[in-house]
């Protein structure tokens, strides 16, 4: 698959993903990241920028377009490991590239042990997801799952508590338990979680909002999440 | 100015902003937001999509596009009451209207007193900031200033203080005190605070990061300072 994006590259290497071309603009001319490139011997090509813009379909690639292994999904199992603390969020169909991977550099600077996502209804990780993830796309395990109230029910069997954002509910997102292992539920972009899915939660909370719109954006819902729930 | 979206629209109309044309999509058929417009009286003509798109430039205009008053900028002494207790925001150049978009979501959310940024390197008040920010630019008063190092001297001596973030600091975030004026510094996306501007806050605080990467998105660190520092 084509990405692009100096962090991006630069996280593939350092991931050893495997890039099988990787180009340059003809006028790109970061000697740090040239250096990195010769440090890792990772060969290159130059190209002209309006190649690089077909290719990536006029993205901002900042002269650096790759095309690499695709990312790889991982099975919920491999995830889970009972005899530490974890915690984990589960994206109830962000449909928004832009969304996740805002949400995928704070899962990594957080910590979290995995993303779990829906196979369907919800944006695949792409090379856009990629670039606004600034690379932290390579560290941070995603699964997808069919149904994601079955999940819930697995996830809470391995006494994994899912927690669910709620506006009318009492309880603060601060108070959140950190001494247990937690699966943080964030819906839809427009519509929120799915009543379905929230009635499967062990706890609603609520991020408290002071304004006339009454609403945040989901990335930023899911940092204040993953913040208040970081030990 | 050309501004676009459904948020956006309704927020104008509520702030009575004033609208010298507006036009849906030949198509647009949410009948909740026709019901909106005829409620508070708010004259349209519908338009094929291409003139929409043509218009905002291919932007996500949802099919609701206008032609609105521009949005007008604040003077610091507007915004400072030294009455009660007051939370700002100094932007010291950011230059993607995403960011900007997405901090001014999040100010509204917390009851932010005001942005105060620069009048030079920064994105202004324009179309995507007012679509990526859900029509909360109605509700942020936004101040431009010549000298950020001059404007928190000045904010200094009404005594408010001025806190900016560094991730080779002790403190942390949470640590910013509650019982008083505070105004949050964030650098550009990728220079971070000037050294000049850093050197004039007084307090510094980081937030804490476990990965490898290090680094978060500015619209992400916004809204950690911003509900660390919410009564």
């Amino acid at each position: 698959m084509i990405v692009y994006g100096k962090n991006v590259i630069r996280e593939a290497v350092f991931a050893k993903r495997t890039i099988f071309k990787l180009y340059l603009d003809d006028k790109f001319q970061d000697q740090h990241f040239q250096n990195f490139l010769k440090d890792k011997q990772i060969p290159f090509e130059r190209r002209p920028k309006g190649e690089l813009n077909r290719l990536t379909d006029n993205a901002v690639h900042q002269g650096v377009v790759a095309d690499v292994e695709s990312y790889q999904y991982h099975e919920l199992d491999e995830l889970i490991d009972t005899s530490r603390i974890q915690r984990f969020l589960i994206l109830d169909g962000i449909e928004d590239p832009h969304n996740l991977g805002a949400i995928m550099r704070t899962a990594e600077a957080t910590g979290l042990s995995g993303i779990i996502m829906s196979k369907t209804g919800q944006v695949p990780l792409n090379a856009t997801v990629a670039k606004v993830s600034s690379g932290a796309i390579e560290h941070v395990p995603v699964c997808l799952v069919t149904n994601i109230s079955q999940t819930i029910l697995s996830l809470k069997k391995k006494d994994i508590w899912v927690i669910g954002t709620d506006g009318n509910t009492k309880a603060s997102y601060l108070e959140m338990p950190k001494n247990r292992s937690l699966a943080i539920v964030l819906g839809n972009e427009g519509e929120g979680i799915r009543p379905l899915v929230k009635s499967h939660c062990d706890m609603l909370v609520k991020i408290p909002m002071k304004g006339k719109i009454n609403s945040l954006n989901v990335s930023v819902a899911a940092a204040l999440m993953m913040y208040a729930a970081m030990d």
